[in-house]
């Protein structure tokens, strides 16, 4: 299999992409990993004697995170982003890996890659961390900022159907972000979406407070982009919050300081527990081929994660079973 | 002035709500605490010889967390919520507190005290933490899920004239929940109302994303009620499901229970300053009267501060105040 990397996208881009396509392709031998970026910047990166199964596809331009998202990715045609999206268009690569310009990545899907058959409006799943560590796939993160009840109807399926092939889960349990567990709860979006999910051929178990999302209460959590890009950045700013005051108590004297140090490994432990990176790589539900978005701060370690469970997705064919799925709808 | 508690209301009712009526009437004299419930429960509780500010206003029934929350105020006439909500009505209290059903109390807001003229939709009004203990008013959190860009625009300016009166802030910095800081990011909704804020008279800040909410990058923040609420419970989801992996861990071996009891004070500290109960008290902005919403798990502690903030909005004539600004509108 084929996996195209933007290797000029992310805040630790080019090193850590390059690093972890290098380690990529040493433990799966099978993938052939393609870095899209400048060559000059890449090839020395690389280095004399790589792995054969790593390669450079040239791209001169950069999608940067301020650009404005559809005129970068209308304009910058020769970007490393815009350059591995067409590698999935064209089949000359079987998924895409950036951790660059999100609001980019998801143009990128529907202007360069194209929605599958029968899909209204692509959705952005990522995984949250959970209690249990299986984690929480959570869909749409932001790609569709308006969405209909129908929109949220098609989530549900695209996620199901992704925690069932990529994770192995049976019959993943659908919950939809609301604002108390009642039916009857909820805007006019999730009131007439809780009526589509219930008649859906999935596993619905209703609706999900915000605060019982780590708990895991379901498999897959639906939602509009707006809200779930609130969910998310709440929980990584209350997080980040957090150990920042713990950081500012456990360094108030010398007692504490001295206590803190013992404790050091627990602390790494929990904020690890807490790591949106742990579970890197959120695929671009709903569009014709396989677009994933690593997080923007990925490191060597996070990349490598988000290419393993890119490997997963194309050896368990989840591109061909969605269009299945939805072809005849 | 007088204070109407619904004594029945929430989690440690009634005796927290005693306890800190009688705390309250002893610290502040000119305030006199009317206790709304079951005079069978509520009179042995508050003894023989209570200070004199402080008295009982019979109501029998209760409103329970289950009921549904239109149902229940129509016909639970005689419930100690209901009855303190009559007399903010009729002028027999200058405020009330419940730390009671939540969906009841809104009810109760537009049915029995009704809206100030000029304003829409009343929107709830709690307090975040913030790093700077300053803490962060935020509006709506769920009285109105569908709301429209004019409903936002109302929310700003209650909100700033909230901090001002009662918090004493000259000009409010007002921010916009939205997904990204750009005037163009967002829905539909958050569009709209970007552009009304920026022609309103108030200190708009612009847009500010779930993350940066703790940072206090505004004193008020306005948001739809959906959104509202997934931002609040998300962050105390992600709080607690930290301080439960913390306790994990730091009881996970004999080495690190020692260090952990020498930091017990220090974890403490930290999770008083992520405490919402520490800023309790979220006033029902727009409804013609004090209508105040304590957390439902809200101690004698946590009631007398909000008995605090509602001192001080009906000292600083906060009603008459947001009736003269949305009159002639």
């Amino acid at each position: 299999m084929r996996i195209a990397i933007d290797a000029m996208g992310g805040d630790h881009a080019p090193h850590a992409h390059v690093e972890s396509a290098l380690a990529a392709a040493i433990e799966w031998p099978d993938t052939h990993i393609i870095l899209v970026g400048n060559p000059g910047v890449l090839q020395p990166l690389i280095g004399n004697a790589p792995p054969s199964n790593v390669s450079i596809e040239a791209a001169m331009e950069i999608i940067g995170n301020d650009d404005e998202p559809v005129k970068a990715v209308r304009r910058k045609t020769d970007s490393s982003m815009v350059v591995a999206g067409r590698m999935v268009k064209e089949g000359r690569a079987d998924a895409m890996i950036s951790a660059g310009n999100t609001g980019a990545l998801m143009a990128l899907g529907l202007l360069v890659v194209g929605r599958l058959k029968g899909i209204e409006r692509p959705g952005l799943a990522p995984m949250f961390p959970s209690l249990d560590n299986v984690g929480v796939l959570a869909l749409d993160m932001g790609a569709n900022m308006d969405a209909k009840p129908e929109h949220l109807l098609q989530y549900a399926l695209m996620g199901s159907l992704y925690r069932n092939k990529v994770h192995g889960i049976k019959e993943p349990r659908v919950g939809l972000l609301n604002v108390g567990t009642e039916a009857s709860k909820g805007s006019e979006l999730t009131k007439a979406a809780y009526e589509l999910l219930e008649k859906a051929p999935i596993n619905f178990v209703g609706n999900v407070e915000a605060r019982d999302v780590l708990d895991r209460s379901c498999d897959v959590l639906v939602c509009d982009g707006f809200s779930g890009n609130i969910l998310l950045k709440a929980m990584e700013g209350a997080a980040s919050t957090i150990f920042k005051l713990l950081r500012e108590e456990l360094t108030s004297s010398f007692k504490s300081k001295l206590a803190a140090g013992v404790l050091k490994p627990n602390f790494r432990r929990v904020r690890d527990r807490m790591d949106y990176n742990e579970h890197n790589g959120a695929p671009l539900l709903g569009v014709n081929g396989l677009v994933v978005k690593g997080h923007g701060s990925s490191d060597a370690k996070a990349m490598k994660t988000a290419i393993r469970q890119t490997r997963t997705a194309i050896g368990n064919g989840l591109i061909a079973a969605l269009a299945d799925e939805f072809s005849g709808k």
